[in-house]
C-alpha cells in the first residue's frame, strides 16, 4: 500500500492490494474513510476513493474505479475498466464485468450479473440546465447482458433478464425477458429461470 | 509533474495534475507542445500527448487519453476511460462522459453532451485496403445518449438529441430526435428542446 | 522493463515497452512465460500476463490488457482499453480497436477488424449456476463494427461484415452483412467485398 494514506484506509485480513492500485484516493466530498472487509483482491491500476464501504471477498480487475459515496456488499467483483461512479449502492454476490458503468444514484440488489460494457444511466434530460439525476434500480437475481443500456429511473424487476444489446426504456416486471432496441418485454424462457450463478 | 518533460508542456495557472498522470507523452508526429490553459484538473492515470491545445477549465477523470493533433476549447470534461484518439477538434462546454470514444477526423461543436460509452466512428469500409477515414460532425447543442454509435461521415445537426443506444446511420437534421437501431428521426419532443445543461 | 520479472518474460529484438507498462504479470494458472516476438510496441499503462504467446509486430494502445492463456499471431494491434480476457486465440493481421472486449474461449482468425467497443460474449445463461462458457468464433477476413455485440457460441463466417451496433444472435454465413438488433443477415454489398485493409 505504498501510495495509500493509512489514516484514511482500513482493510480486513488477507487483503491483496497491488502496488499500482490506489486505495484511499481523496473523494473531496466527505471525511469518511475507505473501509474494505476481509479477503480483498485489488489488481493493478485500480483506484478506490475514500468515503467507500466494501464488504468481504471483494475483487477487482485492472484499471477499475470506485468513487466516493459508494456502498458495496460481500462477494462483489468489479471487472477491468468497470466504473462505479460514486453515490450508489450495490448488494452482495454481484459481478460487474469488464467495462460496466454505473452512475450516481444507481441501486443494485443481490445476486446480480452485469455483462461486459453494460451501461446504466441517470440523466433523463441531459440537454436541460435544470435536469435532476434519476437513478435506475436493478433488483436482486437480475442478469444484464453485454452492451445493454438501462435508461434513467428504470427499475429492472427481481429475477429478470436483460438481453445483450438491449436498450431498456421502461420498467421491467419481475421474471421478465427484456430484449431489443428499444426493449420489448417477454415472459422469461424456462432456461433463464430459477437462479443465478453467483448464488 | 514528475514524469513530464517541461520542455514540451506549458500549462496555465491553478492546474492540478495528478502524479500518476502523464502530460506530454510524445506524439511522434509533430514537434508541437502540449498547451493547457488555466484551472485544469487532470486525474491519475490520464495521458495527454504533445501536439495538443486545450483551453481553460479542462478536467479529466481517471485513465482518460488525449492523443496528438487534438484541439479542445474551454470548460471541457474528458471522463474516465474516455479516448480522444487524436487529429480531432472539440469546442467549448463539452462533456465526454466515461468511456466515450472519438476517433481522428471528428468535429464536435460547443455545448455538447456525450453520454457514457457513446462511440463515434470514422471508417466507412474497414475491410478495404484503400479506405479513407471520414469523420463525423457533432454540431453545437447536441446531446448523444449512452452507448449510442455514430457512423462515419454523419452530421448530427444543431440542437439534436441522439437517444441512448441509437445507431445513427444518416445525417440528423437540426432539432431532431434520433432513436433506435438503425436510428429513425423524429421531431424533438418539447422536453428536450431549448437548451443544454452545460451552457 | 523496470517492473518486469525477466525470468518470466522473453521478448524479441526491437521491442519498445513503456516504463509504465507491465509485462509478465503473473497469471497464477501456469508456469508458462510471456513470449513476445520482434518489433513490439507496448504503450504505457498496458498489462500483459504470463502464459501468453504473441508473434512479431505486436502493438498496443494505453491501458490495454492481455490475460493468461492467450495466443496472438503476427501484426496484431490491441487498442487502448481493449481487453483480451485470457484463454483465447487470435490470428495474424488483427486490429482490436479501442475498448474491444474478447472473453475466454473466443477464437479470432486472420485479417480481422474489430471496431471500437465491439464486445464478444461467452456465457449463454449467466443466471444459472451450472452455465458453461461457449466461446464465439470470428473467422478470417471479418470486420465487426463499433459497439457491435456477438452472442455466445456464434460463428461469424469468413469475409462477413457485422455492422456497427449490430447484436449478432445467430451464426452469420460467409460473405454476409449482419445488421440491426437483433441482427438480420443480408448479402454483402459490393463495396464491402473483396479484401481487408489489414492484408
Amino acid at each position: 500500500m505504498s501510495e495509500h494514506d493509512l489514516q484514511t484506509v482500513r482493510t480486513g485480513v488477507q487483503c491483496d492490494i497491488a502496488e499500482t492500485a490506489v486505495v484511499g484516493e481523496p473523494s473531496g466530498k466527505s471525511d469518511a474513510k475507505t473501509l474494505i472487509g476481509d479477503d480483498a483482491t485489488i489488481r493493478g491500476g485500480t483506484i478506490v476513493y475514500t468515503d467507500v464501504v466494501i464488504g468481504d471477498d471483494f475483487s477487482t480487475g485492472h484499471h477499475a474505479l470506485v468513487r466516493g459515496g459508494t456502498t458495496v456488499g460481500d462477494d462483489v467483483l468489479v471487472g477491468s475498466h468497470a466504473v462505479l461512479d460514486g453515490d450508489l449502492e450495490i448488494g452482495s454476490h454481484v459481478s460487474c464485468q469488464t467495462g460496466v458503468y454505473l452512475p450516481p444514484e444507481t441501486t443494485v440488489g443481490d445476486n446480480v450479473f452485469l455483462g461486459p460494457h453494460a451501461v446504466v444511466t441517470n440523466d433523463p434530460y441531459p440537454v436541460r440546465p435544470t435536469s435532476e439525476l434519476v437513478g435506475a434500480t436493478i433488483e436482486s437475481d437480475v442478469s444484464v447482458g453485454a452492451n445493454a443500456t438501462i435508461l434513467p429511473g428504470v427499475t429492472v424487476g427481481e429475477g429478470s433478464f436483460v438481453a445483450a444489446g438491449a436498450v431498456v426504456t421502461e420498467d421491467v416486471p419481475a421474471e421478465t425477458l427484456a430484449v431489443g432496441s428499444p426493449a420489448s418485454h417477454e415472459p422469461l424462457p424456462e432456461e433463464l429461470q430459477g437462479g443465478n450463478r453467483l448464488r
